[in-house]
């Protein structure tokens, strides 16, 4: 808790990042579930095996099952073999009936139309085309480690092992807390002058699709007294607190000097655009994401600052997005000495994929948010780029998507 | 609806895909959701802006509000200058109060303890640093196009357009019948000789990530009015129907002639392995995809067949795994005439990607659905190929996860 002249803190964003990943105290906590509901949760202990299978001696093929000493001198005559006694059918994946212990594969039996068998060729060993009990797995076999985020197939391999319930890490809660008297709810009249509150809806959805339970907070007015018990009520209810909104030096900006006032800032901005105003705050062992009001910065930011937290809390790695060179076609001016992120439409065309920067005044947001597949890095001390360039960008889409086009 | 003696048809995997696209008829339905539930949804129709944003003049950044005209001769005298009256404060994304036409950023004016200010730098044009109304977006614009599938970015965007509600494509319904008198459902005590169904939970949860709604039908044992009323339940209530089991030549394997009563066979196998006893069957317009038993055979083909059914019911391109050059490790030996499908384990080890083949016997379930991150396609042409060769594989799960290793 500092005073009101601490000093202000600039850092690079992965600085800052690095910092309060250092301070904070992400606590995961465990709950039940479901192995129906495990898809995309993250397992808290490894998971062994109830089960031994296939549990007897199983064939591996469509075909008959047979005793293999009625072979060790090569095909026996079968004229007078009753199904049930000297053989019987087996299937692919079925327990071998009575104690046979030898598979023939169907495609070398022929049988007419009375029941009579005819082997056309002998088994080479005893045991063929047959699984022994316990060969996929046996019972306290570790099926799935401790933190592993569960696929479809870890599901399937856990069923087999007859798990029907799992102990996984919680969602790490986060919570978003929309500022601005400026703000109206979606779907509500827009008097003049006012803007929609659209990020909270774009940071749940992340959330979720990170694996986090968002817990939104109504707009929240510029009043301090009202920024700061609703920072009190999120550290008390969540992992992780986003505060939106009232990041810059405008009169009514008063989330930094609330966030002075309940925690310690680490950070009061970055070194990158969009998103400079982004801070970081350690409270109560929590971190506190100050994320800008502008949607681009917005995005770029939780993105950057909030997945890594909720990975950490879920022992997850951060996955890089995918890279390709692309040839700009238009120069961009870089905004030094700060690295600057510009949104870029990508598209195959003559054999070669080209970058369009979203730059300029009209229709920005929505270029930037919907149309740009990819961005670029302007590195502070690059003079920016020339149509012609090859660039190497981030893509914000599977590349399979941008060849299409 | 063939007779018993219908010829039995062979296709590579593409074909027969190919012609159950073309036969079947995929119905999309539309339901209303709110923009909240809106994530991973397919939109129905394009969707327009309710809202003209900004909705009036708008700073760009921190600082105060001017009028341009005062500045036509430079920088004028501003001893006398009140708040409210020549100038206010302006913050980034607000509303400009009154009729301001030109904001001067916070950095270019000092202001002091008395409230006096000073402007170190005169604008260059009238409107600087100004938004004008409707430059974001205007009402009646269009945000975003029918049938795109909606991320956060496009949440966002229809939240700023004063969206609330949205139609969007019904998720469709994929029916997931289990078949087999060996299964017993997962969590259930498991008799000697019996097997766990494991396949459905894989398969429910891969519907779910691929935006559809699964229907889980109880496991119906090999006995074929059961099978075929089960099937005529689901071509009621499903779009998509997988029918589990049953698929090979064994003595209970009713489920392919069951599919020629309440359907046309299109293809009774396929030209691959593992899955080659995957069918195709179209029954009123609707595609029923008959799915082997062993879990990896029944991976990749709900991955190749029954996925882009779903892309094709929403719309949406189905996208390839990533590619990657390994080096192989181990030999692998071919299943010659037809393509054969190896799990591969990729490891970054000394600088280069090497890829081990998942063969042989012991434990090969757990290893190909578990610790198997890649596939490899031996082409029915090929002899095989031999340790130290460099073949391309596919991809099960993001490329950054191998690097890391």
């Amino acid at each position: 808790m500092k005073s009101e002249n601490e000093e202000h803190i600039s850092l690079p964003g992965n600085e800052a990042l690095k910092r309060i990943m250092e301070r904070c105290n992400l606590k995961s906590r465990i709950e039940k579930v479901s192995l129906i509901d495990g898809l995309g949760r993250v397992c808290a202990y490894d998971i062994a095996s109830m089960n031994t299978l296939p549990n007897s001696l199983t064939s591996r093929l469509d075909g008959i099952a047979i005793y293999y000493h009625d072979f060790e001198n090569g095909i026996p005559d079968t004229s007078s073999w009753k199904r049930g006694v000297q053989y019987d059918f087996a299937n692919t994946g079925i327990a071998i009936k009575k104690d046979y212990d030898t598979v023939i594969k169907i495609e070398e039996v022929e049988i007419d139309k009375s029941g009579n068998i005819k082997i056309l060729k002998a088994p080479s060993a005893k045991g063929e085309l047959t699984q022994p009990a316990g060969q996929k797995m046996k019972k306290g076999d570790v099926l799935v480690k401790s933190h592993t985020l569960l696929t479809p197939s870890h599901l399937e391999i856990l069923a087999m092992g007859g798990i029907d319930k799992i102990d996984v890490l919680q969602k790490p809660v986060v919570a978003i807390i929309p500022t601005g008297n400026e703000l109206v709810p979606v779907g509500k009249p827009l008097p003049l002058g006012k803007n929609v509150e659209s990020n909270s809806i774009m940071m749940r959805t992340k959330v979720v699709l990170w694996g986090g339970q968002p817990l939104v907070y109504d707009i929240v007015p510029d009043d301090p007294k009202k920024i700061i018990n609703t920072l009190l009520d999120a550290l008390k209810k969540a992992d992780i607190i986003i505060i939106n909104g009232g990041s810059s030096k405008g009169t009514e900006d008063y989330n930094i000097k609330m966030l002075g006032e309940v925690g310690e800032v680490l950070a009061h901005e970055v070194e990158h655009g969009p998103g400079k105003h982004t801070s970081f705050t350690v409270a109560y062992g929590k971190p506190v994401i100050g994320i800008v009001g502008p949607p681009i910065g917005a995005e770029y930011t939780v993105d950057w600052y909030v997945m890594p937290l909720i990975n950490k809390y879920l022992f997850q790695p951060t996955i890089k997005p995918q890279r390709l060179q692309v040839v700009l076609t238009k120069p961009i001016v870089s905004k030094r000495p700060f690295d600057f992120y510009v949104r870029i439409i990508v598209k195959y065309e003559d054999g070669q994929y080209k970058g369009t920067p979203v730059i300029g005044r009209d229709k920005l947001v929505v270029e930037g948010l919907i149309h740009a597949n990819a961005h670029l890095c302007i590195p502070g001390d690059v003079d920016g780029y020339e149509a012609g360039d090859k660039v190497e960008v981030e893509l914000r889409c599977p590349i399979e998507l941008i060849t299409r086009n």
